[in-house]
């Protein structure tokens, strides 16, 4: 079976790290099980043989891969006889703008709203580590990083209006059914939801709608991970 | 022939819409020739049989079609045989996104940098609408709108993170060659170089290599139009 190195909090099925996301809803489009394994921020060694620190590492018999996007990148030709994650070669280079809107727009703007509430939930022996590592990187405390979040989320649901746009016209990123652009930036989603109870959408957003829909696929396998209601 | 609707300046040839940028681009792509006509903002009579004021508006003998988005559906339905302008339906799926991501932020972003010179460039019976509607719109004088642009052009290059990310990977947001996904953002910065010399980009940027080849495609259809080299 398929073995995942999966970033956990302090509870060992808090797992909320957005890339690990789009891997685990890769997998289930795939129709791949797999055993996740969950692993701490400072747990550097036990992933010391992929030669970096991060998760997701996706472990496949004799093989590991690393890094979302080249593990999603694997899943499709490995499993070429599988629900295709892309629809099509050229839908794959076209997913890789949704990717990366995820990754530095939409994952960059929840930071600032959430990254105090990722440091409450992590394990004692990630907590120091994450402190410094996120304020560095931030120029200020995690406290202050999300101190006026409720006068910016205004802002941050305004910067969604192109997701917005296009889940008014259509159920799902892919069209009418879900693909890996639909994983990619349901991930930030999946991520907050799984360490905060702050209200990052408005019930009437057509993307509430369209998160909902996510968290209900493959039998609530993001729904019924431990997380918030919100 | 197909005929299109063109915004057009105060000469008949400079045509600076990002929208009918969109549909030139995906005219050439699926080899169609195409006459285009020049129309200024306040000609709402010209267009009134599409019972709306804005171009493009396609004519495809006793059909019209209006909405860039709906034209380029158009021309894929309709010319199915003619290279495909999203690569597949999920691929169509897809592009929304990008395009949406066009209207909403980039070009949102765009506006508050060149609004100034498109009036600068207007035929002069377009010049007062334009003023009036778009003041009211920006909530300020196009020249306040432009005010501080020195300075904002550098957070509008930070908001590019998400294209220049994509096109570090692939040469073309379609992969390897360009689909209706490049023709959607291309459109806003052909728009902005067909009415100002303002320097978006740094020339060391991936996306002004980018934006280089896009100019060059179709014998330099984008490219040798009236506008400034920057």
């Amino acid at each position: 079976m398929l073995k995942l190195y999966d970033l956990a909090g302090a509870e060992a099925d808090r797992r909320f790290s957005p890339y690990c996301w789009r891997i685990k809803m890769a997998l289930a489009h795939k129709g791949l099980a797999v055993e996740t394994m969950p692993w701490r921020f400072t747990e550097k060694d036990a992933i010391g043989f992929s030669k970096q620190g991060r998760v997701p590492v996706l472990i496949d018999g004799e093989r590991w891969i690393n890094d979302s996007w080249a593990i999603a990148d694997y899943l499709e030709t490995a499993y070429p006889d599988r629900p295709s994650l892309f629809g099509s070669p050229s839908g794959q280079a076209l997913a890789r703008f949704h990717a990366s809107w995820a990754d530095a727009t939409l994952q960059g703007e929840m930071i600032g709203l959430v990254v105090l509430d990722i440091w409450n939930h992590l394990d004692a022996k990630d907590k120091a580590y994450f402190r410094k590592s996120r304020e560095e990187r931030l120029g200020k405390t995690l406290e202050a990083a999300v101190a006026d979040r409720d006068q910016r989320v205004i802002a941050f649901r305004d910067s969604l209006l192109p997701l917005r746009l296009t889940l008014r016209a259509q159920p799902f990123l892919g069209g009418t059914s879900p693909l890996y652009a639909d994983y990619a930036v349901f991930g930030g989603f999946q991520w907050c939801r799984c360490i905060s109870d702050f209200k990052l959408l408005a019930p009437d957003d057509p993307i509430y709608a369209w998160r909902q829909r996510m968290l209900d696929l493959f039998d609530g396998l993001a729904g019924q991970a431990r997380g918030y209601a919100v």
